[in-house]
């Protein structure tokens, strides 16, 4: 599979298409035209076409795509085999939260343990997953390969807590403390959940209807 | 303020713009070039002025913009000024964690309650917020009006808790459910995060590392 350096704007909708396709293929539904799945993601098939065109040859002309095959094609573009693995830091009621409700495997990961300072949370564990002392963190790390961190920290602690990370040489964190990380190893990638952004577009999308 | 119908990318940086400006209020910036601000977030100058343009005239050829007068414009076309209250669907950890992290006020709403149906919940306050049952929703929505819902309810209530929402006369769903909300009535504005979309760009971007 070529790959060429990629846009940010592609690989956000990357995911969306993944999305789409696990929903159809749930539904039992098996091929696809590039102008159907455009349609129910608001976007245009030259789009879809152009976007898929970054990774090699997907479809046939007239025919669409098998739901299955590009589900399958585009997982591995994402990443979702390469025996990912992750620890949370913070098992406070988000990092909780995370643990318990969200599906880490169905993306690629395999969620290690968790990470805190309360000593009513440490040696306990949520949904099967281990909570342990944050010095515990990397002597873990040396024998567990760690992927990527979740940052559920409270935002005095966000910057600390990337430190530790960075320098653990995780490949990525996945910050939900809503507060700018500055990583200086710009191999390290940060994803950035922003809430405020998300509940300012909503804001911005029900004032211009009033 | 002239308003033409903006489009969804628009819409999508100009939270990037305020948050950014406010940052740089708060260390005491008092004037920023297109180009620097530009810089900051990854864009370009002539991509800013022209989003700007959408709404007006902002900042004065050569000099820049003033970034508390600026950020004030933003807050203004972002609707932060409108008043909005909120009420959250599902006060499990999820919920409690918004409630007790999340600053709705600095995001222009007001927090009124969260709705649940655990007997252990219900009757208690989360940070001050009071904790009803679910059966309240609507004599609660009748007696104070409510902007939008926030759903943290467990996926497989998603679609129940929606449409009581939008029989309530919300104008906006803050979607927490990692689940696609069909909501036939398209005055209500649905926004999502979708933690599997965030998660899977970060997996295409330390996979593309390897």
């Amino acid at each position: 599979m070529k790959k060429h350096r990629v846009s940010p704007a592609v690989i956000r909708r990357l995911p969306r298409y993944y999305r789409r396709l696990t929903e159809m293929q749930r539904s039992g539904v098996e091929r696809i035209s590039s102008s159907t799945l455009a349609e129910s993601l608001d976007l245009t098939a030259s789009q879809i076409r152009q976007d898929l065109s970054c990774f090699g040859e997907f479809g046939q002309q007239g025919y669409g795509y098998n739901v299955e095959t590009l589900r399958a094609e585009i997982a591995q573009i994402l990443g979702l085999d390469r025996g990912h693995t992750a620890i949370i830091m913070g098992a406070g009621k988000l990092g909780q939260a995370l643990i318990e409700s969200f599906q880490f495997s169905q993306n690629g990961f395999r969620l290690l343990a968790a990470f805190d300072v309360d000593p009513h949370l440490v040696g306990t564990r949520v949904a099967g997953i281990p909570v342990l002392h944050n010095d515990q963190l990397e002597d873990f790390a040396a024998q567990h390969p760690i992927s990527i961190g979740v940052l559920t920290v409270p935002k005095p602690a966000a910057a600390e807590a990337a430190g530790r990370l960075v320098r653990l040489g995780v490949q990525g964190i996945w910050n939900f403390t809503n507060t700018r990380l500055s990583v200086p190893d710009s191999s390290v990638k940060v994803e950035s959940i922003h809430f405020d952004d998300s509940l300012l577009a909503l804001s911005y999308m029900i004032s211009e209807e009033e």
